[in-house]
């Protein structure tokens, strides 16, 4: 039997020297491996009330249309600063080297409804976190975050179940 | 009966001032309008082979996703330049000011398979068209382009049309 882990391919120092980048593309481009993939995603989540999936810039869109299809539900984007029209809030959070953030258009969750968090791959856990609270602050709460790769080492999973996060990965890699 | 077009909401001056700014993510955050627009992407498609989905970043990752999904097919990105991780072919398109770069990885299309093109909006179709020409130097064929939105007054469609492309849009606006 094939899985998802099998569909992804690994490409050394990218984006720099040191760094084993997980390319999830090859996983995408296979129709088997991109149906499993949102199967095992959805799949902790049956029988659960989901409202909103919402994906994470930019590769998070496309697991997360996937998913938001799947499950019969809207999709709402978290995009980098500056690149969603309406009025949005924002959330700074930390990088290896500085600071990014990330915002979401300030009518995209209604207070009550049940979110769940899509990206393809799982490290720090930064990004996801700064996702989580701009849902809480707009008055959402959090079903789960799915994610199709785990970096264990890089502790975004820890940090995301210190938080209370139930959280759904497909598969883990060790080393960063 | 609803339409997609009225998912549609319109921000003025954005990202500039005198641009009405066409905003799909009121589309996407109803479940009923982003599965009408789904269904009526690949609608005009039915019975025909596709073998990939090709989406435009950013937001034509979300509803490639989401149609690659419907159609059991595999999705593949065409990204700004520097984003994809593994061996690449790029093409330069021009832009309002300067110019850009889209690139798509090298083995994501194989020779004679037949590609559908998604993204949001239509508007010089200056994307698309590198886009176009990234997949069938990788021996693809296009089956078509599907945008929710065209923008008719900015040439798009028009020059599509003239590479001899099948366009599918599902509401156009007029004033760009």
């Amino acid at each position: 039997m094939d899985s998802v882990k099998d569909y992804i391919r690994t490409i050394p120092d990218f984006p720099h020297e040191g760094i084993m980048f997980r390319d999830v593309t090859t996983l995408f481009a296979s129709p088997r491996g991109f149906r499993m993939a949102v199967d095992q995603l959805v799949a902790p989540f049956a029988g659960q009330r989901i409202d909103k999936v919402v994906g994470l810039e930019a590769r998070g869109f496309i697991l997360g249309g996937a998913v938001a299809h799947q499950l019969s539900t809207g999709f709402v984007p978290v995009r980098k600063a500056g690149k969603l029209p309406g009025a949005v809030i924002g959330e700074d959070y930390t990088l290896e080297y500085g600071q990014a953030r990330v915002e979401i258009h300030d009518d995209a969750i209604a207070a009550g409804e049940r979110v769940l968090i899509v990206d393809d791959l799982l490290a720090t856990g930064g990004t996801c976190a700064a996702g989580i609270s701009l849902v809480e602050r707009l008055g959402g709460e959090i079903a789960g975050c799915a994610f199709v790769v785990d970096l264990p080492e890089l502790g975004g999973r820890a940090l995301l179940e210190r938080l209370g996060m139930p959280v759904v990965a497909l598969c883990a890699f060790e080393g960063a």
